[in-house]
């Protein structure tokens, strides 16, 4: 039988998890901020990171479309408006291309999606899948890895500025806002899950829910490591920069 | 504009993405049946695949929901059977239950799904939501990649009753029954296909069909050797065998 933990407890277990496997542990990561990679692999990560950030949007009205409270919907809508922007040009997404563009890809053939890895997709796509079957609540504790999200935003922003001569401030900008975001976002939904989760099975399910996404972000940068880092691994079909041998 | 195939030429096709994008061509392969591989690395790849063959009566079924040809509906309906079988103990699934037996796994513990790779899961799902959502002549083209399975069938049997002296022709049952059920299965899906693809647009849509159910099984071997070949990369929460370092 499983003990019902009071909300503090609740919260520092989430951590724990975080603390785990959020992918800033992921060697990847460690590549990337380190300025170990080549301007191939940093490539390779925009385009299918590219894909995780286009279908935020669609994850977030998944959940709007499923709450029933005006005040859960009045703040959790303020989401899809960073991402999708307030005008054309505008917006997280937006931000995400100006990176890819700085990375010399065609947005055609970034939005096209077609040299994303497939093990890229299916991860995004199992994020989408779970938040519109799982309850509300899961749904909601899916997105708590934005928990951990500004120290690796700090930590990447500062690694890259330093160590690629190929990116600089502007092509970032994506992350100088989310420093601001994520945090916002992760008390608002950190607070929701305290309290809804007030049955052992229900944070239960809120704990398995962060793993899941944990595994959404980890699988992602596994798939890049192993198309990209060790040689002679990328997916027939998949973008192949010039710098990574077949 | 794309050109309408005639139902060869649109066999042809097939055959080619096969040729190119079957997993029979990924190196995880090659070390499986080469005898590359530790009892370790074996058993990772057995417990991993059992998900895959898990999932296949549902996705069969969710064909089966769909169609409206009752003569579909009685060919189709004979892969459940073969996959779950006609009494306890018996069928596809039960079989490769008996290999992972052979390989020193509790039966709970692979059928909770525990120690699955999240890249298995997300890919085997993507597979399910795949023929769930698109059309039935998607879903039905998806099923070709028995088109190549006798010949990594053949391969990977005596590969590996060749070079592992911990499997034997026993735990190497389901494959037997593969042999000839595969062919039987293909055939009918081939016809349908080339009898149903009666526009250029659904000719590419069965062509994009077979290489997204190529990519479904490639990831799940680029997961494997990322995790199990290359040390030191297995992720959180994933089977971790005695003779895989962390």
């Amino acid at each position: 039988m499983t003990e019902l933990m009071g909300p503090d407890e609740l919260e520092a277990a989430l951590r724990a998890i975080g603390a785990e496997r959020y992918h800033n542990r992921h060697p990847f990561h460690a590549l990337l901020h380190g300025g170990k990679l080549n301007r191939g692999q940093v490539r390779a990560w925009a385009l299918n990171r590219y894909f995780y950030q286009s279908i935020i949007p669609q994850k977030d009205a998944a959940i709007l479309s499923r709450a029933t409270d005006r005040n859960f919907r009045r703040a959790w809508r303020q989401r899809i408006v960073d991402h999708d922007g307030g005008e054309e040009g505008d917006g997280g997404i937006e931000r995400w291309l100006r990176l890819t563009d700085a990375l010399g890809f065609e947005r055609d053939y970034v939005l096209s999606g077609e040299g994303l890895l497939p093990a890229t997709r299916f991860a995004v796509e199992a994020y989408l899948h779970f938040v519109r079957e799982r309850s509300l609540l899961e749904a909601v504790a899916s997105s708590l890895t934005e928990l951990f999200a500004p120290a690796i935003i700090s930590e990447r922003v500062s690694g890259m500025l330093a160590n690629y001569d190929f990116i600089d401030r502007q092509a970032l900008g994506y992350f100088d806002k989310r420093l601001h975001q994520a945090p916002r976002d992760a008390d608002f939904a950190i607070e929701y899950v305290k309290r809804e989760a007030r049955l052992p099975h229900q944070q239960q399910a809120v704990l398995r829910a962060l793993e899941f996404k944990c595994d959404v972000l980890w699988a992602q940068l596994d798939a890049l490591y192993h198309a990209y880092v060790v040689p002679g691994h990328v997916p027939p079909g998949a973008f192949r920069p010039k710098e990574v041998s077949s």
